[in-house]
């Protein structure tokens, strides 16, 4: 009975997720948002002329499909445009926008060629004065890149790879990437300037604050040189970070170098940026289908974050008392989150930290029959993978011991990719086109008696 | 404004503390569902002879006020019995029942005095033929001990510290204690059988588990010598641990030490426990409460583990997610967890699992205005500190900086006392006389546009 039981919150749990990566589908929701009407681009209460042509900026790994739905929205107005594509996802279809393969998390030639043509369009946008699409989404800040004069590509992704190993936060990560930047932090739009900027935005950030996404190429950045700086000193990466870069942020902070366009900068006045989906938009959609199945279902919050294996004793403790308690809601039961957690790597293993997250529930919830637990990469890649995440269940530690291996000793390697390869329990979209940070959700079928 | 919204979020956050340690009161508990009728100690649907007399033995944080409400509903049918006091606590008011000054969270002197005179309580009982109430609530541990032959204080002393520092769980933690110990896993109830024992538990323990607890004095312990070696193996302490401790967890392993009682196990044939209170009781009148207030208030976990400082995050996201989102409740409201967090120390500082959640938490809502979040060890005694715990709001690391302090260098020294010591923020409510663990609790007034 357990197992069957177990089996089935199994089943409504990958169910959900997949209902939760139709919600936030970018094709769907710019075509939902976005319309024509006598040469005006209406979105919400927002709209640009596009009577004399528009140029397209695509640029995260959400680009392919948002630069697609643009050309079916604008059509033959589309004057020129770039849509970046992360490496090994599948090409866009696209006939007036021109796609550019490129590397993530770590920028590559592709990224730079990427960022050359997104300022040369934002150029013809300023010449002609015809106004610029931009089209951002999540991975953007390494898929597109023009380096300030002095650093190189070796000096942006050495520096790129200490901030993401040290455990900082992606605000933290984006203030040091935009000082070496000239495309983020607002400078894209202010390369367009004066003609009109409108941004559509996906969030893969916790808390949807516009100027991080992307590292926020269209929206002011309020950060500064020294916080960049600080940031450094903060992880310890002050010996390790290239000298060139180290140079720049020391120069930028005597006020040797201009800074990224604040808050009420004249070049962004013409600029505006909204929000076409988030995190929240995937966990409601979620929340909704479960509710439809005849789940008591619960969000609990987008913006989960800190160590993905501490994160998940939280949801698992509430998954727990669910079975138990019938608190806060009573089986059968979801518990929905989201957000994006980090993992401070110890290990020499292979994992993400949706498949860390899911290793460690499985070590929480060791016995329980009738729960399943589910953490997946909205962007369909858990770190340096080809899973998008795992599930598992009371039974997946058990079933590993079967197979005489120590649960704990993977997590501890941050080994949870071989972990899942060999238990089972991957869950392996490929590349979905969009992005939105992760889900984290728990099925509770049974209860304590069952 | 929002520093108004603030204080009052801060002001209700401490109502709600205090009225889950109402709930939780040892002597209320134990008057409410125990009587006296007819000779007969009724509890629930279980009833024991007290006509010829019974004896007490009352262990961990709470024995003083259960000791006295014992004596209170029994009077002088109690023949003898015992209560230990932890060190610095005041003395309970008792007639019959012996109170002991003994050590926590490191067994000492008084400990082993006091668990010399449970076993001989026990044994008194077992020849009288009179029945034994036990009455059980958490740091029984390390308030009464009676070490197996060539174990010592000193050996008992340190391989506690070893455990507790290194992040071991406390079910594992008490794995080790119990086949140290001649009162622990069920061994005191043995010394009483065939006479009838009575336990009432409160629960310090995540999960509820009566084995667990004070490490289960009174019922069947499943656990094993090898599960106890395995545990200083998986932490690293083979080395470290004193010999006598390891010769006797071998020699056990070998099969040439007797076992605990496991279940099913004769000599606890006669003894049975109830669960008087837990967390949860704690946590599901605070709810209550908070609604009476007009609060919007929902139960999450009564289960949180994990490092002080990540479960504090996930309680954070979901604080910040109400006032951003209304969800998973509307302002005001109040998000409800309890739970035992764990602390491994890194740093030279002084503070406590709640104090260090809390500061914690601080880092993550800095700058919002509305929200308040609480910390407490129910028992009054977070760590080495005379602080229960603290509470932080969205200005408490703006003020931190205005005084010149970095709050994240006191958190990376397990500093959270000193900091909260210069800032404020400590609650302090001296030895409460219960113990369920500790209460986490967000208090958000406010909506993001306020």
């Amino acid at each position: 009975m357990s197992e069957e039981l177990t089996a089935y919150a199994r089943k409504l749990a990958l169910t959900l997720v997949l209902e939760g990566l139709r919600a936030v589908d970018p094709k769907s929701l710019l075509k939902s948002r976005a319309r024509v009407v006598e040469s005006k681009l209406i979105v919400d209460d927002h709209e640009v002329n596009v009577g004399n042509g528009v140029y397209v900026v695509a640029i995260g790994k959400a680009a392919g499909k948002m630069a697609e739905a643009a050309e079916e929205i604008l059509g033959s107005r589309i004057r020129a445009g770039v849509a970046t594509v992360p490496r090994g996802a599948p090409s866009p279809r696209l006939a007036r926008i021109t796609p550019v393969a490129a590397g993530h998390p770590h920028p590559d030639e592709g990224s730079l060629e990427a960022g050359k043509l997104a300022l040369r369009v934002a150029e013809e946008a300023r010449r002609s004065g015809c106004p610029l699409l931009a089209l951002i989404s999540g991975g953007g800040s390494a898929l597109a890149e023009v380096p300030v004069p002095g650093v190189t590509l070796e000096d942006l992704r050495s520096v790129n790879d200490l901030l993401l190993r040290s455990g900082a936060s992606i605000t933290e990560i984006n203030t040091v990437r935009k000082h070496l930047s000239l495309l983020k932090g607002g400078r894209l739009a202010a390369a367009a300037y004066p003609s009109p900027v409108l941004a559509l935005v996906l969030s893969d950030v916790v808390g949807d604050k516009l100027e991080v996404i992307a590292s926020g190429p269209t929206v002011p950045d309020p950060s500064t040189y020294e916080e960049a700086l600080d940031i450094l000193k903060r992880y310890n990466l002050m010996d390790s970070a290239p000298r060139t870069v180290l140079e720049v942020l020391e120069k930028g902070a005597r006020g040797e170098l201009p800074e990224t366009p604040k808050p009420g900068d004249e070049t962004l006045s013409k600029a505006h940026a909204l929000l076409l989906g988030s995190n929240l938009t995937a966990l409601k959609a979620m929340d909704a289908y479960a509710k439809k199945l005849g789940l008591n279902s619960v969000v609990l919050t987008s913006m989960l974050q800190g160590e993905a294996r501490e994160a998940a004793k939280a949801l698992a403790a509430i998954a727990l008392e669910v079975k138990r308690s019938s608190i806060p809601v009573a089986p059968p039961a979801a518990v929905i989150c989201g957000g994006e957690t980090t993992v401070k790597v110890r290990g020499h293993g292979r994992g993400g930290r949706n498949q860390e997250f899911a290793l460690s529930a499985a070590l929480q919830i060791e016995g329980e029959g009738g729960i399943a637990i589910a953490a997946i990469g909205s962007d369909g890649i858990d770190g340096p993978t080809d899973a998008a995440g795992a599930i598992v269940d009371g039974f997946t530690v058990k079933k590993a011991k079967r197979l005489g291996l120590d649960p704990r000793k993977f997590l501890e390697e941050n080994n949870s990719y071989e972990f899942f390869n060999i238990v089972g329990g991957h869950i392996k979209t490929g590349p979905t086109g969009t992005n939105v940070n992760d889900f984290y959700l728990a099925v509770v079928i049974a209860q304590e008696w069952e």
